[in-house]
């Protein structure tokens, strides 16, 4: 069964007549089209695939149906069914206000769950994401003592990904002070030699990867303890990273070497995300999460430590009976 | 009154007790701070930002008072009040059904209609970010015949973007037949030089630009015709862009002008769009909209042919008694 049908066996199950699919993610999961307007992926014994009139051209080829659609709105009331699917997490309430209000509304969630086992042909794209960036990453940690300012290296990380695929995210280049501040914009401003943090990942054929490095120029003790915390705490949660494991102990065992260096308050976000078709995807490393990790899953390990200055360190795990490092473990 | 009073004061016309504003280009326009992570402004009586521990260090000095959450789930089941406005057009249904369901949803699409009409210091970032893109169009002009492929052409427009300011999306170059999508990814493909589409914007302090320049680069008459089609159209839309017009009549001075070359059915997008905070904003200049423009307002201008090969020309207007231009005409 490909996805496109196993999708309408999991509607049938939840007696569901229509599903209405609008993130442009799982509509190319399930059709090979990546939208690049607003369209619409409708579920139902024979799909169809709404493209706006910009997306005719590029819509051939899907391999479902394809209506092309000039009002879009007169078109969706035409929908029918007295319980409907829809992305809960995804559609806008004015879109269930215009097109479903009264009738029952279903979660099309699975979606979402049926993406955090990659295939084979996923796993390959997500891996040629990850070489790529690991190769700028190379660049930009050359190029750390010439760089003009934050931004400026940013831009040149943004342009070498960009040039071999395609950034999966804006770069983020934090030095000084702001390597403590988890999103730092890049700055105009020289990089600060205490810490440097640098985040970024590619896009390959639609596929995501996202990496973290954390460099200092400094002879740096503060940099130095609080890093080998940070690496341990990595490793120590990379470790958990297997099939059967719960999130939220993958996410714990990082919290709790952070805690034995009296540095776990400074942890200011959960320990990682599954990562695919979005940067952030289920399952999220998080501290209470029961959910439960299963082979062909990938996901970032990232834990990090934002004090006077900031150290992050992430890489992506493949989980497998072993963790299988798909970035690797060095600066 | 500042912009959050405003924005209370139209909450207790409507009898909404609470105003719940997710969207970050809404939260930045009432409060100063734009969230890099999930946030809620709280707008009641006494407003009230509420950000992730992540955005904790970046919220300090916003106009309001801060709250850093960590339970966001339960902090929002704490909303009070039968009757709660959202942003519909932005909130997903799960929001609604967690934390909204069985009481009054009011809209706060007021916010979107607050932004419409740009004041002073918005005007002179949105001027800015016109300047910038206009000299990376330039560059990119100059580096037409030398270009690598569509793609690293696309990376280098990125990187100067990026370097001055920031990309406000990602840089379309279309050439020969990929020229007929409007919508194109660039690939790694030599420029065709039959016609070269770069569609470019940046975004600075926010505030974003939008502009599109149509090159050939050979003795094409296809081309020139289709430009000078495209060319008269726009001028003719932009003589409507004055205070009271109505947008249709704008969009359709522009179709008007292809109808006479017959080229209307290639022409397969609305003529422009609102920018400001967002790429895409309100008004959306559309063939059937009775919106009325008013003095203060920004659009884009930008009707195109999509045949055997493409043609867009786009600008950036200000309307007022008579339009102004805010880029120019120039190839």
């Amino acid at each position: 069964m490909n996805r496109l049908e196993r999708a309408l066996e999991e509607l049938r199950k939840r007696k569901v007549s229509t599903g209405i699919v609008l993130k442009p993610q799982n509509i190319y999961y399930l059709t090979g089209f990546y939208p690049s307007a607003f369209a619409a992926l409708l579920l139902e014994d024979n799909p169809r695939l709404l493209v706006s009139p910009m997306d005719g051209k590029r819509s051939e080829g899907s391999n479902v149906e394809v209506e092309v659609v000039k009002n879009f709105r007169r078109r969706l009331k035409q929908i029918k069914g007295k319980r409907v699917g829809i992305e809960k997490g995804y559609a806008n309430y004015e879109f269930y206000e215009r097109y479903l209000k009264g009738r029952q509304v279903a979660n099309l969630g699975f979606l979402e769950d049926m993406r955090k086992v990659k295939e084979k042909e996923e796993l390959k794209r997500i891996k040629k994401a990850a070489r790529i960036a690991e190769q700028v990453m190379g660049k930009v940690a050359e190029r750390l003592t010439q760089a003009e300012s934050e931004k400026e290296l940013a831009a040149y990380a943004g342009y070498l990904l960009e040039r071999e695929a395609d950034a999966a995210f804006d770069v983020i280049i934090a030095s000084g002070e702001n390597s403590a501040i988890p999103h730092h914009t890049p700055k105009a401003v020289p990089l600060e030699p205490s810490s440097i943090i640098v985040d970024l990942g590619a896009r390959f054929e639609h596929y995501a990867s996202d990496i973290t490095r954390s460099f200092s120029l400094a002879e740096s003790k503060a940099f130095q303890e609080i890093y080998e915390a940070v690496l341990e705490a990595q490793r120590a949660a990379i470790e958990h990273c297997v099939a059967g494991s719960l999130v939220r102990e993958v996410d714990n065992a990082a919290r709790e070497v952070l805690r034995e260096y009296r540095l776990e308050k400074y942890f200011l976000h959960s320990t990682g995300h599954g990562l695919g078709l979005e940067v952030h995807e289920a399952p999220t490393l998080s501290m209470h999460g029961k959910e439960e990790l299963r082979e062909g899953m990938v996901v970032t390990v990232e834990p990090g430590v934002y004090r006077e200055i900031g150290v992050r360190i992430e890489d992506m795990v493949l989980i497998g009976k072993k963790p299988k490092l798909i970035t690797s473990f060095r600066k």
